[in-house]
């Protein structure tokens, strides 16, 4: 019996429809599910990322038939890395200049990966990174 | 050129020791890195769970040669799921009780998946489910 990996991540955004435009954008990233005023869910690989509104989520439990989703939400910069290929950071730098958002900073680590940092509309901080920079 | 998945999820938690003690009873997180006053890092499969402390990492920018790492933080109840067997919910509920921790909420999807909701010592929603829930 164990954990065999995150599912779900959630970021949070007040604003979901600067969120869905935002994302829908970022390749590998399937809108699959939303409701108006709460969420936005990404499928995105085998995992999925969920976008809350935390005015929502966190003042209001949703009930599924009896059984209550317990109350969450943050306030602040969130933090996820997706993953992708080593040699495609030269065309994530391309797409992040076409789209016109900026690139916050570029972190090149001691074992020669290299994570492209960038915000959401919510500012959230995310990156992307091969999974390389966890072999070290 | 596309994301392949999530590969990093934040959660953050001002007491590390309280995180540290509570994380590691948890089977599959590995805790392979950590700095004090600052983070937690666990490898859990393919993906890693980090945890941060907001008060360092919405404050203090970590240079990395030269590179920054852009700020981040948020206060208030995150949320992540943990992929699990569907045959080993019921282990999970005994493994939670054994702990005492407590299990604020049992969800049944209705696609019969079962999630089972509890809470980090910085107040963060914790779920265990099968990656069934999302096969509807």
């Amino acid at each position: 019996m164990k954990i065999s990996g995150i599912l779900e991540t959630c970021l949070y955004a007040a604003d979901l429809q600067k969120a869905a435009n935002f994302y829908t954008k970022l390749p590998g990233l399937q809108l699959i599910a939303k409701e108006d005023g709460r969420h936005l869910f990404f499928k995105c690989g085998k995992t999925m990322l969920l976008i809350f509104n935390p005015d929502h989520t966190s003042s209001e439990q949703t009930d599924m038939g009896g059984d209550l989703i317990p109350l969450h939400g943050s306030r602040g910069a969130g933090h996820v890395a997706f993953s992708v290929k080593d040699d495609e950071i030269s065309l994530w730098r391309e797409f992040l200049n076409d789209q016109q958002i900026p690139i916050e900073s570029e972190v090149n680590w001691p074992n020669g990966s290299v994570s492209l940092y960038f915000r959401d509309p919510a500012g959230n901080s995310l990156e992307v990174v091969s999974p390389k920079i966890w072999k070290r």
